[in-house]
C-alpha cells in the first residue's frame, strides 16, 4: 500500500534534499521533523551495497543539540546515564538519556568538541528542548542550540577507501566514535568514524548547510571508482547486526535495562542524572521485560509496519518490533521484547505478523 | 514529484489509520511522530467540503500533554505566556508556550479537565519532554504524560448538525474551546468546539484507542446525508483564515510578538513563566519582524515547499512562509513575516517562488 507523502514548509529539508531528488530517491519518512531519504528504488541492491561495497546516506535528520559553555560538561553529565568520565576532544562515546521515571528518550552519540562544547547527536526526540529545559532550570551557564551541521553517511566495507581518497589516509587510523574536524575544498566539515550500521564507515557532518549538494556531488565522485550507491539506513541490516532503533524498537515507556542497554547505566558513578533513583530501584527489582532476537518461521516476509504480539499458547508474552527477512542468514529474523519470566531455552512461541500464527524462537542478538 | 512515504514502526499510527486507509487516504505528513493524513485524493473537492458542507479529519496527531496532579495548575501557568485566571473546569485557551529566550516552542489549547488536570492539545514539537523536565526539576506535585486521547475533527458549517445529530442538541449550546466529557455508544469521547479552521466545528477527542474505526465509522454514518467528506487540514483554508501553523510558520527562533500572537502574552500577570524576562526585553526593544499576509500576482501557483524570500529591490525584507492559491479569492494568497522596517503601505515587494520574480502586496490576516 504505497501512500505520497506531502513535501511542505512544516517538516525541514535536509542540506542534501535537492541531491538525494537528482539522485532519484523514491521514499521519504520524516526524523526529527526533517524529511529523511528510506530508499532509492532498489532496497535489495541498496543492502547488497551495504554488506559489499559502499552506500551514501543522507542522515541530517540525525540533528545535533550542542551544549556550549562553561557548564557543558556539567550538563552532558547530568543529561546522561553513563559516566563520560575522560573522554578526550575528538571522542564520542554512545550515551543513553533517560527521563526522570528512568524511561530511555534519546540514544545519542555524545561528541566532544572542546572542553566546554558537545555534540549530542541524537535519534527521533526533541532533546534540545528537553536539556534547555534543564538547563535554564538548574542556572547552568551553558547554552544550548541546534546548530548548523547536517550527517551525511558513508558506510560499507570499501567506505574507508572511498572517505581516504576524499580526506586522506589518516582517516584510516580514526578510531571508533572518534573524530576530527576538518574540510574538503573549502566545504567545513567534521569527520566521525560511525554511523548506524556494523558495515563500517564514517559520518560527514557538514558544519554549512548551503554546500550540501557540493558535498554529496564530491562524494559520490570519489565513490564511484568502488560503485557507490544512493541509499538509506537499512532495516534488514540494523535487525541483523542488533542496532537499536530509538523510536522504533522504543519510544514510551521502554527503560535502558529492557531495550539492552544496561552497560551504559553507570549507577555507581557518584554524580546525580537524571533518572539515576529510578533507574536503582529498576535495577533493584529487575526488568520485566528482555530485548531479544527471534528467528520467525513461515514464508518469507516484507517487513511489519506496527509492534507484534509474541505469543506462548494463548498468553501474550513479548512483542516484535522489527520483522525482516535477511538476505544474509535466509531466514525471517526480528527483534523485540521478552517477558523476564520466559527462559532463554524456552520452545512454543509464536507470532502473526498478519497472516496466522507462525512459530518463532530466540536467538542472540547480533545474529550470527 | 510524487514520493512515497515509508510506512513503519518508528513513527506511531493513529487509532485511525486502518479507517483512513479503508476511506481512500492518498497522502501523509508525519506530525508528532505519528502519520497524519495530508489528502484523499481530491484536494479541490475536499476544500469545498469543508467551505459548503462538512468534512472528517483524523487530527490524533495533536498528541495531548496531561499535567495532573496538586501542582497541575500551578505548572500549566509556569507553561504559557498567558494568564489563564479565572478558566472553568470544561474550558480551552489558546495558549502560546514559549523558551526562556522568548521563542515560540509551540501553541497549544489548554483544556481544564479538573481543577487538578489540564491537556494541552499540541502541536509538532515534543512539549511532553519539556514539561516533564520543567515539572520534575521544579519538584512539582505532578504527573505529565501522553493520554490515551485522540482528536477526530469533524469541521464545516454542517459540522453542528452531525454533532447534533451523534450526541444531542446540547453541543449547539457549547461554546468556542468549552468541551465536555461524554459517549457516543460506549465510546468515551471528549467532545470540544474547536478544530484547525475558522469553518466552525469540533473535535472528538476518543479516550480508547481501540475504538477508532468505531467512532471513525459512527461519525461517516452520522455524516453521510450531509454529504461528510473524509479530508484533512486544508493549507489553503488556514491560509485565507490567517492560522498559524507552528512547524510551517515558524520553528526555532521566531517569538510570538513576530508571529502575530502578542495578545497572548500578558507581561503584566504577577507570576514568573518560561520566558518572561525575554519577552519583556523583546517587547521593549520592538520585534525586528511582523507577520503579514501577503497577495501574490503572476499566474496561478500549486503551493510552495520552502520558504521564499521577500524583496524590495534588492534586499531581502522578508520572507513567504506558506502560499496558496485561494479558490474563494480567486488569487494567490500568502502568510509570512516582513521586516518592521517596511512601512504597511509599501509598494514594490516581491518575491520568486521558483518561476522568477512575482509582485506581491500586503494583505490583512485573515483574508477577505
Amino acid at each position: 500500500m504505497p501512500f505520497e507523502i506531502a513535501i511542505g514548509c512544516n517538516v525541514r529539508k535536509s542540506p542534501y534534499f535537492d541531491a538525494t531528488v537528482a539522485d532519484g530517491v523514491q521514499s521519504f519518512s520524516v526524523y526529527n521533523h526533517v524529511y529523511a531519504p528510506s530508499h532509492f528504488g532498489d532496497p535489495a541492491g541498496e543492502y547488497q551495497a551495504l554488506m559489499t561495497g559502499v552506500v551514501l546516506w543522507d542522515v541530517a535528520c540525525e540533528r545535533q543539540v550542542q551544549l556550549a559553555g562553561p557548564d557543558a560538561e556539567r550538563l552532558a553529565r547530568y543529561l546522561t546515564t553513563r559516566a563520560i568520565d575522560g573522554m578526550a576532544v575528538g571522542q564520542g562515546k554512545y550515551v543513553p538519556l533517560c527521563d526522570y521515571q528512568g524511561n530511555l528518550i534519546n540514544d545519542p552519540v555524545l561528541q566532544k568538541l572542546a572542553e566546554d562544547r558537545f555534540w549530542l547527536s541524537i535519534a527521533d526526540s526533541d532533546i534540545l528542548l528537553w536539556a534547555q529545559a534543564i538547563a535554564a532550570e538548574r542556572g547552568l551557564d551553558v547554552q544550548v542550540i541546534d546548530p548548523d551541521a547536517s550527517p551525511l553517511a558513508v558506510q560499507g566495507p570499501r567506505a574507508e577507501d572511498v572517505v581516504a581518497g576524499l580526506f586522506g589516509d589518516w582517516v584510516r587510523k580514526l578510531k571508533y566514535f572518534w573524530f576530527r574536524e576538518t574540510e574538503l575544498d573549502g566545504i567545513p566539515v567534521l569527520l566521525a568514524r560511525s554511523g548506524w550500521s556494523k558495515q563500517g564507515g564514517f559520518e560527514l557532518y557538514l558544519r554549512d548547510a548551503r554546500r550540501g549538494s557540493d558535498l554529496y556531488r564530491r562524494v559520490k565522485e570519489a565513490g564511484a571508482p568502488y560503485g557507490i550507491v544512493a541509499s538509506a539506513p537499512s532495516d534488514v541490516e540494523r535487525v541483523e547486526s542488533g542496532l537499536l532503533s530509538y523510536g522504533a524498537d522504543a519510544r514510551y515507556g521502554v527503560n535502558p535495562f529492557e531495550a539492552g542497554l544496561g552497560a551504559f547505566v553507570n549507577l555507581d558513578r557518584p554524580d546525580e542524572f537524571v533518572g539515576k533513583a529510578a533507574l536503582r530501584r529498576i535495577q533493584e527489582n529487575g526488568a520485566r521485560r528482555r530485548r531479544v532476537g527471534f528467528v520467525i518461521g513461515g514464508e518469507r516476509i516484507g517487513g511489519i509496519t506496527a509492534w507484534q504480539d509474541v505469543f506462548l499458547g494463548p498468553e501474550v508474552v513479548g512483542t516484535v518490533t522489527e520483522a525482516v527477512y535477511s538476505p544474509r542468514l535466509m531466514k525471517n529474523i526480528a527483534v523485540g521484547m521478552l517477558s523476564s519470566a520466559i527462559p532463554d531455552d524456552v520452545e512454543g512461541l509464536e507470532t502473526n505478523l498478519g497472516d496466522g500464527r507462525r512459530p518463532a524462537r530466540l536467538a542472540a542478538l547480533p545474529f550470527r
